[in-house]
């Protein structure tokens, strides 16, 4: 398939993945109102988003109520709750961890379910369970993407080897995943040539989900995207852990498909996600730059924004190089 | 010289300009308390910033006080008010408009000036005129720069010949200058190819401002400097006219220099830069996002978020795209 695009032609086999109340609910615990998460489907609807990911199906031995909401565990009932049968051509995404995910019991078959996607989000040392996830979810009929996690401190060998055993996978899209928001664009361009080459060779797509602590998340999927990736993910107001996500409504603006629309966007920005942003707070800041920058979990500085003096930011310096 | 960096070196004709009042200046129509202007110079210099432009040498016969402070004008005494004789090996800049300087009458010499560095800002159909002004503060003395604005829409021809003219001039270096927010990274690459092509051959150096309105301020600044521009023009907290600049705290993380340390900046923006944004908002917001995908200049989304509905971005986006 030919990857590369042009300033006025675009390429079909890119496709958009929305994950606003998926790696949203990662600051609200997965709860989220049934007003907001229609909000963000008709949004995904109407501006020619290509997949919505509502939430996680997360193990109920693991995780409990009421300290998470519905779409911890997107139960078909509470997806249907939403979308009905899902009259669109968008395709309906969920997240499963592994080892927090009872795969065995907790998913019916394809012809029974709303859902289209089964995001596989692994560790590097889960990658043999990971893949057992991927033959089980692609043998209920789904479509499977794996996202390899905290590859910024994975190092070169391993991960060669974890490319070159997933693309003897059923899945079909490899995720290069920026968790820590810590790569820069040549680590980007270096790691999506890699990925591809894996992936060229067992014909499997490249997905990137990036995260803007160093605010170049869009800027960082733009360059996976012009290296060939396929799957793009991204999130309304950049609503994601921490630092957030690639912003839609950049990415809309910078893709041709004429298929796409911003405007919807615009809308669901105005009507959902301004007012959530009085609740929870999300976005770039000095403690997520720092973090970022210094190839680390996001953890210390979602607690120390939590906390009681969030913008004393000498204090959290000082303990983070130490 | 060479201008091809690595990850572990660094490049040592990389210089930083940090902008923070001249740019922040165009948000408060150049009014600072001494105090904010203190924090600014004292962290620019314990961090090794390499200039600090503290300001517009403006015409008193077109600007008025009291609607303009004093970073509009940069007195000598103004200057010396912060920086008394500058006992640092931080060098102090100005920015000089094209037809907005009495640039005949307001400079003196520099032996007799704390000013290093003049900044010719100018469209390209004052070239002319910056010519005459870049030959003038030569002259008396200065350093200079021409930054040339609002390239995004200049056609080819004429960029080709202003820059061919401006390598011919007194001038030491020549900006690139993403005056709208508007450009890739491809794009910025492309120009920064072509500034590089006239500079070298003129014996000149290439300097990089960019603009937030699409989160690619950073990014952009870093795709300039990979490929041979040697000036970086940054903001603290990425203060700066709309969707501010790219931020001195993220450059600084990026550069290996030794002589560089970002503490002094985070402590900046503790101190100075949180609590001004109680009274002065700048950054990313909806609004610049898309004059920025439109190629606009930021004013109509400036006075958009300055009105009484600063969130309906549906009518503002309905608005500039007829």
């Amino acid at each position: 398939m030919d990857k590369k695009g042009t300033w006025l032609t675009y390429r079909p086999d890119i496709k958009i993945l929305d994950c606003t109340i998926r790696d949203g609910g990662l600051m609200t615990d997965c709860h989220f109102d049934d007003s907001f998460v229609k909000g963000v489907y008709q949004a995904c609807v109407d501006s020619g988003v290509d997949y919505m990911e509502i939430g996680y199906k997360s193990s109920k031995k693991i995780f409990a109520r009421p300290q998470y909401g519905d779409w911890k565990f997107c139960d078909e009932e509470m997806i249907r709750r939403i979308v009905g049968d899902n009259p669109s051509s968008l395709k309906i995404a969920v997240m499963a961890d592994a080892d927090r995910c009872d795969y065995h019991t907790d998913f019916s078959a394809k012809k029974e379910s709303v859902i289209d996607l089964v995001r596989v989000a692994t560790y590097i040392h889960q990658i043999p369970l990971a893949l057992d996830m991927i033959k089980a979810f692609n043998d209920m009929g789904y479509e499977t993407t794996v996202n390899l996690m905290a590859v910024s401190v994975v190092n070169d060998g391993e991960l060669n080897e974890a490319l070159e055993i997933l693309c003897k996978s059923e899945v079909q899209t490899i995720y290069l995943v920026d968790s820590y928001g810590s790569l820069y664009g040549e680590e980007v361009q270096a790691l999506t040539r890699k990925y591809r080459g894996f992936a060229e060779a067992g014909g499997k797509q490249v997905g990137i989900h990036t995260h803007n602590n160093q605010q170049l998340a869009y800027a960082n999927t733009i360059e996976a995207l012009i290296l060939g990736a396929s799957f793009l993910d991204c999130t309304i107001g950049g609503l994601g852990r921490g630092a957030g996500n690639c912003p839609t409504e950049l990415l809309l603006g910078f893709l041709k498909n004429p298929r796409y629309h911003v405007r919807p966007i615009i809308k669901c920005l105005q009507e959902q996600i301004v007012p959530l942003r009085q609740k929870v707070q999300w976005g770039y800041d000095i403690p997520y730059m720092l973090t970022g920058q210094l190839n680390q979990h996001p953890r210390t500085a979602m607690e120390f924004l939590d906390g009681e003096t969030p913008t004393d930011y000498l204090t959290f310096y000082d303990q983070i190089i130490e």
